[in-house]
């Protein structure tokens, strides 16, 4: 099966890229480095079955062009970022909302009809229930991010209904490990190495998280390709545990051998749309005989050792 | 107070425009006429309070700029034909996504923070719960146009929170009355207006709809913006009842006393992203104190008689 991988340079979508690769898949990878790294497409690149094609998604006969021969989607591009939505709407609304139909109209110019899509956690909101179950009640949006990601899965679920397409999407929690590039643990190892002595932390530290590892993430996601057959699929994935931000702070601070004076910003929220507490309901894909192999403090761990051993990505990721 | 009204020169837009201004209230209608009619603004065009700003919203410059001065948005314009969706996926995203990204960019630059929109019951997609309560479990997405009113949803949810908005959503069942263009009992009319003999009906006609009456739906829209007082306020809007197909297709035939021959394409739903079963639960706008003063049928009575007195409206509209 010769699959397409939009973001295929990225964080997921690299380590997604090489999975594949090494099933005996064909892999075509669409990216346009704005977040994504050709270092991560090394190995893949050796790879006989690798295309690597530039491009951007808001350019559909580009898509559409490079989408020709493939037989299933990967759309793990995105702008990953909650954090800083309301500087720029419009980002997510290109990047998250008009690259998702782009993608399925594209899908739908080339008769391609299955189409695996990296969702979020964020879209639950601020739940009321946890862990919290896919069929949570109907949530209202509480950043930019959230609402563009359901946005996507609204247009998909249409197209499985309207085209006769199959779907599958997951809710993710944060997801953490080789190629991370991106989030809390990003953020508090480049503060860390460039001020060992202190650590700000945004919010009250008390905010509740849940981290799964990349390598359980794409185990996952392929399971459910393989094993769930309805039209449209939903999982949530994540571990079935939370951390604090705090706890994941003495994990860090612990590894590095370090021992900063911490401050805090205070408030339940990091900043406007941050959930306080995340934690999914995974029982759903679980039920398939799926169970992540590491846990919250192992995946923190293997990505401190991945940051370590890769520092030019914090030079380059601003 | 002054109000802008998209799509104001529409069915439920121009009712709410001519309620407003006898109100005493300042309103600027920004219509395209793309499906809006002049003659619909004939009352409100002698109001002294009165501006019509003919220009489209996908035109964020113009948009921006008549909206200077507004105090409160009713963005009332949409793509409002859910059974023609697959036709042209690209109608909804602009019409009803990105043109609800738009308002909301326009208000932000004009300092607009309140915003009154009308979502739908086709976002609960067919879902399991009757009456369908605002909180029903997460729904799946079965209509383009359904997804892209969730789309315009999670913007407005996500402004509110990031932006400091106000929002009043109302997800509407189908909406019945004077100046009414555009759904089954214009379609049904339209058909035996043009052979009374033979009336085709799309499904088995056991669908099970409901409509709520264009003057209720007004008074509930500006009921919940005066009593709601949340950062984000979403109501269903509908009657406390629902009627079949067939039933509805019996007293249109009765008004018209006509005995048409009646035949059914069959299957459960008319057209794909039909919902079979319609019936919202009102009870929290019912608990503002608010209640329908038209039964269905009655609705369907008053849309009737107002149709045969505007034939017109069915020569220009295809």
């Amino acid at each position: 099966m010769r699959c397409f991988v939009t973001g295929g340079a990225g964080f997921i979508g690299s380590n997604l890229a090489d999975r594949l690769l090494s099933r005996g898949e064909e892999v075509v990878v669409f990216d346009n480095f704005s977040t994504g790294f050709e270092e991560f497409l090394a190995d893949a690149g050796k790879k006989p079955g690798f295309t690597l094609v530039r491009g951007d998604l808001l350019d559909l006969p580009a898509v559409e062009d490079a989408m020709e021969g493939c037989g299933f989607v990967f759309h793990m591009a995105a702008n990953a970022d909650v954090r800083y939505g309301t500087l720029h709407p419009q980002k997510d609304l290109e990047q998250n909302t008009l690259a998702t139909f782009n993608v399925l109209e594209a899908m739908r110019a080339n008769g391609i009809k299955k189409i695996a899509f990296p969702s979020t956690g964020s879209i639950y909101g601020e739940p009321e229930i946890f862990p919290t179950p896919e069929a949570a009640p109907f949530p209202v949006q509480t950043s930019l991010y959230g609402a563009s990601k359901l946005s996507a899965e609204g247009l998909i679920q249409a197209y499985c209904e309207g085209f006769g397409f199959s779907g599958w999407i997951f809710r993710f929690v944060s997801i953490l490990g080789e190629r991370y590039t991106h989030g809390h643990v990003f953020d508090f190892y480049k503060c860390l190495s460039n001020d060992p002595g202190h650590l700000h932390i945004l919010g009250d530290g008390r905010q509740r998280k849940s981290y799964l590892y990349v390598h359980d993430c794409i185990d996952a996601m392929l399971l459910a390709v393989e094993k769930a057959r309805d039209k449209i699929n939903i999982f949530n994935l994540g571990v079935d545990s939370y951390c604090t931000v705090d706890a994941s702070v003495g994990w860090i601070t612990e590894y590095l051998s370090l021992s900063p004076r911490l401050t805090h910003a205070g408030g339940k929220r990091g900043w406007t749309g941050d959930s306080p507490f995340v934690f999914l309901d995974t029982a759903k894909i679980f039920s398939l005989g799926w169970k992540p192999r590491l846990t919250i403090r192992e995946g923190i761990m293997k990505t401190l050792k991945w940051l370590g051993e890769n520092r030019w990505v914090m030079e380059r990721r601003e």
